[in-house]
């Protein structure tokens, strides 16, 4: 029994397959069409996160399946004191895999336990949210043609990001990534990821304050929000809310095959004047999200047949 | 890339294809019950509406396809702050055609700017529900055999009624159509009806406050509900609430080849004493209506070949 | 039109047929994945039931069906006013046959008596939950081979427990059935339980009040919960609860081929220890209920061509 809670339960060669096999999806997602027929995945999102939610219902949709579930806990049984261990058990008569959303940190991880049917986490709380990372690493991977060799701004809430750590730990596992981390002091990367991920594993980079000063060297800017009550005080957000807003000035520094990835929702940390710039990958983003979880799923249920 | 946003998208010719098109269908559903195989509805309802989502979802799984979507604001991305410019740009990466529903005029509009799957109009706040008009127009035209040539009664509140003022738009373009307007006075039609609309197209039309009155001449009542807090004082309430309750008295009032239509929910404004008249058609008019849809998720997604 | 309100709609030569078909279903569920390709399933839960709702669809996709409907009140049009009534009136224009859990006692009854489509009960407030009655059946049926000459133990809350109640109420049509109902005084089994229907059927039973006492003579033990608020007072709780939580120490006592079930959700009434213990039936439990809700809706739908 396989399951995904953290991105970092594929090894770099069974990432390839998985990124190959998504690859090959949206070259022709009909031939995948009827894989999954008679196959049913079941949604527990204990809080709801409708974009992930219908990511994973649209890509086992897209390979013939179909779905059950629930998208928030008041409509769950947990509501009636049902443990998660119980739920799995129960939604393993259901369903053929499962996609669990929960904000207990783990939560997915105690469900894998008790399993019979491969578990996919959804997220549990600010600790991992592995499928926002597999679409990441296929985006940067199809916009550039390969995972090594380029240097990405990481820009934002870079303390309390799981998306940002996530990416970090998966990159670090590839020749030659840059990595510029540019926040407000508060709101620098954690130590853990400093001097565990980044410095480990001798990763090149450098942590600064203004994303301007970046955007000439980026290859891959990873925006991110950065939440007005998070800064030190009003004073400090004042001065530097403009420093992580991505608008048309800034774009005009950025290298001419630069690319904007996002993990949405987006608020005003990108300004909507350039989402016709054709760097401007987020929604892109969206539908490799969708073909990624097409190949995840075929792979849990044992469905690539390279 | 087609949308319907307004009843009036259509041109009285393309109306007629539609409704040629929904006969048709419900003269042998089977026939259709593969035409969207593959093909997904996103049902996207930033308030709830069970009736209507519904309706949708069963058209589209009558066709063969399936669905996904969210049935209240609060289990959707909209609670994180996005918009819906941006959520419609994801979920055209999810599904083939989506149907909105929002408390906001013009949110469907803002998204059909935006979006690269066609977008149906399911109810914008007070302002336009388009396919609860095609709903009716279909259930008048298959009842009657056309949509020229009759005398519709609308009763109840004429102010406030959305389903009401699409109607009327909808209709002044048969021919002799007369139009009998029944209201208290303080729900009588805005005067924008009332000039551009019914004047600015020589319609004929009287207004008046007791349906006892109106009902032998009308070929088709359209019943709406008024209610209790719209009325001038509780005196008035009092005097006039029974003028607008449909019962069998005023039933004996009546055509043997009239009929009764209702948008639903209906509360009391009908009794369930006439619920079993072959005249009430008000269920009938919910079948009319998956019909209608079935019909116009076709034609937006160009599967409609003559 | 045939609906299940109660688990006596079906006679027991009725009820035999459902129950072979559910074990061929159970033997071989590829058979049956197309059988109701076409046909859809409404789930009406004007009260969110999170486990019976995804057994229900699940056994509806299983059978090649697909699913719609709404999981808790507030998103229905009920919210609106809308009468049960009307509500299948309107559901049986889009569904060919219905699952609906109700808080009020009958409702279920009174959307039969208008429908165009079969109604399951999925539960009206304290009063008849039939599927979980014939998964009970089916489980006690397929682990021990048949429906007579057993010693069943009850215990818990035998006074509110609508589930204990149609058990009882359904297995004393069966040849010698024994029962042992174990619960605290104040939630002993009401006199119309003891006296019209385990009397009046002459079928054998003690009361009594500690589980411990019970075990050695039980064939299957069906367990359910002990909420404390209905305990006399807290001494009485006290002195009482461990009477009714089921461990390792009190299945040491039991037959060899002794069977556990229990409607689920479980809180602490039985003990996690024992999931393991083989006898341990309430998982496999729930797998029944999924094919039994298979043959049910095949049966409805007239599609058990035997």
């Amino acid at each position: 029994m396989k399951h995904l809670l953290s991105p970092l339960d594929l090894s770099v060669t069974e990432l390839e397959d998985l990124l190959n096999l998504a690859r090959d999806i949206s070259k022709d997602p009909k031939k995948y069409s009827h894989v999954c027929d008679g196959k049913k995945l079941a949604t527990l999102f204990y809080e709801p996160s409708t974009r992930t939610r219908l990511s994973f219902e649209a890509a086992m949709l897209n390979l013939g399946g179909s779905v059950l579930g629930f998208s928030s806990a008041n409509s769950s049984s947990a509501s009636k004191g049902e443990s998660v261990a119980d739920t799995i058990r129960v939604i393993s008569c259901y369903a053929d895999i499962c996609a669990m959303r929960h904000p207990k940190e783990g939560a997915p991880m105690v469900a894998a336990s008790k399993s019979s049917i491969p578990v996919i986490n959804a997220g549990d709380g600010g600790h991992q949210h592995p499928t926002q990372t597999l679409t990441d690493l296929m985006t940067i991977r199809e916009l550039r043609g390969s995972l090594d060799n380029f240097t990405i701004g990481l820009c934002g809430d870079l303390k309390f990001g799981r998306t940002v750590h996530s990416l970090i730990n998966s990159l670090v596992r590839y020749k030659n990534v840059k990595f510029v981390l540019i926040s407000p002091k508060e709101l620098r990367i954690p130590d853990y990821i400093r001097d565990d991920v980044l410095k480990a594993n001798q990763a090149e980079f450098i942590e600064m304050e203004n994303l301007e000063d970046a955007m000439p060297e980026l290859n891959i800017l990873y925006m991110t929000r950065v939440q007005r009550e998070r800064f030190f005080s009003e004073d400090e957000y004042l001065r530097m809310k403009d420093f992580y807003i991505l608008d048309k000035s800034k774009m005009a520094l950025a290298k001419e095959d630069m690319y904007v990835l996002h993990p949405l929702p987006r608020v005003n940390e990108i300004s909507v004047d350039i989402d016709d710039d054709p760097r401007a990958a987020y929604f892109k983003q969206v539908q490799f999200g969708v073909y990624v979880r097409m190949a995840l799923i075929m792979t849990l249920l044992g469905l690539n047949n390279k």
